[in-house]
């Protein structure tokens, strides 16, 4: 049997190996970038992107020093996102991962240079050589990646949930921002195991349905532990949606209809992926543990 | 005879209508991202990074579709760090192209996700095949714009300029402060005319030195003018190294030491480009141009 909680701490720490090495300090005072970066990037989390990087990858027989710059490069650009969403401008958080966030440990200018800097490092990880010999590869690689987490994507999302902060969203509404704001990036990672493993327009299809499904499952069960959780558990701030009077799905659904809908969302996602062999396991099991996790 | 002037402004006028069809405005309230990102890149300036991509890539025969797309490329990854670099925890300035700053226009949140949309959608439009047929072209675009930009190049002077407002710094530490911060961007836009022109790595030096010498000249030239301009024609406040107490070529070297510098650095970038024909005129001209500017 696949030992589902073992593959995702492998995982996770051969991610660390490899963010640590692309995050190289550097001679001089300019080093606090590095610093910010490294405390973002190093400083623990799920890496639900990275796994699903290198797990959609290992289906189609991409090797793991591949596989892992490209997980590395997505664990950048959420941690970016991760950043600058916490600054006194935007969410205005304290708290992340257990910690207290980059503008607070150093300070604002250098939590917005540090964001800046792990999104442009994505973007130099996926364009080197070492992340695939083949050009088509890494140029596909970066577009790909860019999509997801620009105007269109992550960052139209951020936008969107901002100016929503006005008005009323109903649930389609609500689906469409999460699908911009968490669901595209999460998509890119399985994406990014397609384009790796060079497969047919039909697999990607397939994985997209299944990303798809399994990022709105997450942001439901955000919602949830948001509700649900302490910040000592969760590893940062809850029941903000809440006192910001902000719609979520659970605030529109209601808790016992928000997790009906995330575990059919799930059920969903996991049979997408039967047409793989026992292979698939690992992101069937991951499609679970994003409905079941408690932070 | 080359009429420079005429030719800086038809490069600018191109790749405003470049800019304007790559950054189209979107359906919903998310908008306001577009129209931010709009107001920043649309908002005039000398265009002088565009204008030394297409004049290099002018030299090797490159289309000015292609040409033009790696300008506008540029000039989004130049505008979102004007946008960061004058929010309140950086700059803090109010005054950007003689027009307030986003984050006066729009909000501070919009501002930072503003710049985080065009630095992305920098590598989106390198990455797309409209950019070149050719895959690594692309990659070797998306990892030299990415070397440039980040934490060894642009962010890490950024970076480097704020702990330096700590303590004095001397000739050679100004120097390699600005080589990263306004440096790699004006090199790196040379580059992109030879990695589009696929040149030899002879030629692609004889561009780097006379990217070198321009890059240094063109900030000992806005020292100049910050010193020696007033707010109405430079398009931003002046005066404020000096108010801060900070360290530049002209505080270090004296205006007239400062003058005579950048007049040499200008010299020996135009000697650099003299194996070209003709067609590198433009390039020279706009290395006068860059120490004889008024704004």
């Amino acid at each position: 049997m696949i030992d589902f909680k073992k593959a995702m701490t492998d995982t996770a720490d051969a991610v660390d190996e490899v963010l640590d090495d692309l995050l190289q300090r550097m001679e001089g005072p300019e080093n606090q970038l590095l610093e910010a970066m490294r405390y973002s990037a190093l400083g623990g989390g799920k890496r639900v992107r990275p796994f699903l990087v290198v797990a959609s990858a290992d289906l189609f027989g991409v090797s793991r020093s591949r596989s892992l710059r490209a997980a590395a490069a997505i664990e950048m650009i959420h941690c970016y996102s991760l950043i600058h969403d916490d600054l006194p401008a935007m969410d205005d958080d304290k708290l992340r991962r257990g910690r207290p966030t980059v503008h607070i440990k150093f300070d604002e200018a250098t939590a917005i240079l540090a964001g800046d800097a792990l999104l442009t490092k994505a973007f130099e990880v996926l364009a080197s050589e070492a992340t695939h010999s083949d050009a088509r590869v890494r140029a596909d690689l970066c577009l790909a990646y860019a999509k997801a987490a620009g105007d269109r994507g992550m960052v139209g999302g951020q936008m969107l949930d901002l100016v929503a902060q006005d008005h009323e969203l109903d649930v389609p509404e609500i689906t469409r921002l999460q699908r911009m704001k968490t669901g595209e990036l999460i998509s890119v990672s399985c994406e990014a195991g397609c384009i790796l493993g060079k497969v047919s327009a039909e697999t990607r299809t397939v994985l997209r349905g299944y990303a798809h499904d399994i990022g709105l499952a997450f942001q439901i069960a955000d919602d949830l532990l948001d509700v649900e959780g302490t910040a000592e558990q969760v590893g940062k701030a809850t029941g903000k949606d809440e006192a910001a009077g902000k719609a979520t799905f659970v605030s529109l659904l209601g808790a016992d209809r928000a997790r009906k809908q995330a575990n059919l969302l799930v059920e969903q996602a996991v049979n997408h992926l039967n047409i793989f062999d026992e292979r698939a396991v690992l992101l069937q099991e991951l499609a679970r543990f994003i409905v079941n996790r408690r932070s």
